[in-house]
């Protein structure tokens, strides 16, 4: 089962988040506990598990023998986590409750939690950067200067694209400011806000793992569409979702306003366009000279998911 | 004259922003609007300047020439800007006002400038990344695989080490919860909340010069101690200084019961620790095997800066 794999995986990448994640010191122990505060707060991993399948899919490496993919893998876990946390900050979302726990900054205040997602944001990258050091230095021949290096360059990257103003970071802007009032322009919306990092979670996996340029391409379309449908589905489950499963009051998008893709064509609708854009993703796969099952049948898991 | 020299590679290097910074496009105009405005507030330009000082005293092409040394030093721009914009927040130091100009949450919000300053951090690891990836591209030969590539990399972790909880967050973090309450903890949190990011700075664009090791730390001695010298000034600044040229209301520390180097241990002490810091400084650069003269003046040009 697809799910239990997918526990299991989490379970173990807990033990590489404890492994890697960048510390401050014994001098100033609260950025360590505000980071690691969210960053274990019991997170699905998708994204990393998106990485480690991408990786698989293109390489013969298992995806914890590599010498970046464990590294890139926390990174993005990171990035996601931080931008959690400053989306919950009372100047954005203001939410007290994530997955079930108090948000950062009703633990440990506003301007902590501030600094805890800078300290995510910025240890992100110090850990690719610093897996990339390490490539480099121990890189003998050129053969794997070019396979490990340039490729880790070029999915930091993509990652680095993905994450900011052009990808989530933008997408979260135009949720702010509430510019996203038709369908169209919510889509967009939601490929940036939430499938541009699924993207760089999975595609960045393909790139470390040797894709070819156009198998990039048609990952990175199967895993935007794979986010736009992930979205859709927050919306659906802020109206018929179970409050335990889903870790925070059901009815809030309907009690801020919130246009949502629910609100402006109806639950039905949404649930039909989930499994289009769902199918539309694993066509796109078969196209790819990768080994993309196991990513199919995650996407297959989502059909359907209710937390 | 060392100022005229800064004040002409701040005027040039502005076109090097421009032309570098990373834009979210025509959909989402107010994110590029909001980095824009904090990063082209008419800062100094002091940390490129390092780096591209730094870079040539060890290699023989100019700054403006080297494939990597103009975006590294716009994104150690950036990655001060966003430091700014955040610390300038309501829940942090509450700031109105830098450099004479409004500040970001006063002019766009508290969202878009706490998003503004997530976007500089990223574009700033998107801009270096995108750069060695370019770099990685167009390298033909092994040995410019290396030089560039490798030597990006390196700069890169050192650069991200410097501004995050180890380095600058960290002495952020120290400063919000007022740990600094000795000349050597008040010291120590200079050094990484100052120090830090001026040492990524120069010590970055040393190492992309290709400084050996030893130099390597002897650079980064010289910043720091710089960089610590620097933040007593600003302290110096808060007592004696003209508010029309510092940008800022004079005696904001005391008002606040901020603990600085003059409340612990008078102002003349502090300008005799300035300049014993400076000089320190000198002495470490003449140990190298760079061209440091140029480092060396800008260092004497800090020495009684009323800036």
């Amino acid at each position: 089962m697809i799910s239990e794999n997918i526990k299991e995986f989490a379970s173990f990448f807990d033990s590489v988040i404890e492994r890697l994640a960048p510390s401050a010191g014994e001098k100033i122990p609260v950025i360590d506990k505000a980071m690691r505060y969210s960053l274990l707060a019991g997170g699905k991993r998708l994204r990393p598990y998106l990485m480690a399948t991408g990786f698989e899919a293109f390489s013969n490496t298992g995806w914890e023998d590599d010498a970046l993919v464990p590294s890139f893998a926390t990174a993005i876990e990171m990035i996601h986590t931080y931008s959690l946390i400053h989306d919950d900050l009372p100047a954005l979302d203001d939410d007290d409750l994530r997955r079930g726990k108090e948000t950062s900054h009703i633990v440990f205040g506003e301007d902590i939690a501030i600094l805890a997602g800078d300290g995510l944001l910025n240890s992100a990258f110090e850990l690719m950067s610093i897996a990339l050091e390490y490539a480099g230095a121990s890189a003998g021949e050129r053969k794997s200067v070019e396979q490990t290096v340039l490729r880790g360059v070029k999915a930091m990257a993509y990652i680095a694209r993905s994450a900011g103003i052009s990808g989530m970071i933008g997408g979260q802007v135009i949720d702010v400011k509430g510019q996203a009032r038709d369908l169209s322009s919510l889509v967009s919306m939601y490929e940036k806000k939430t499938g541009a990092l699924l993207s760089a979670a999975l595609t960045g996996g393909a790139i470390l793992g040797g894709a070819s340029a156009a198998d990039i391409r048609r990952i990175e379309e199967a895993a935007l569409k794979t986010g736009v449908a992930f979205q859709i589905q927050d919306d659906i489950l802020d109206v018929v979702g179970d409050e335990s499963m889903i870790g925070k009051p059901v009815g809030s998008d309907e009690k801020r306003a919130q246009v949502t893709y629910v609100s402006l064509c109806g639950l039905e609708q949404a649930e039909r366009d989930v499994e289009k854009l769902l199918a539309e993703a694993k066509d796109v796969l078969k196209e790819t000279d990768g080994h993309c099952d196991r990513i199919a049948a995650l996407i297959d898991s989502l059909s359907g998911r209710s937390y």
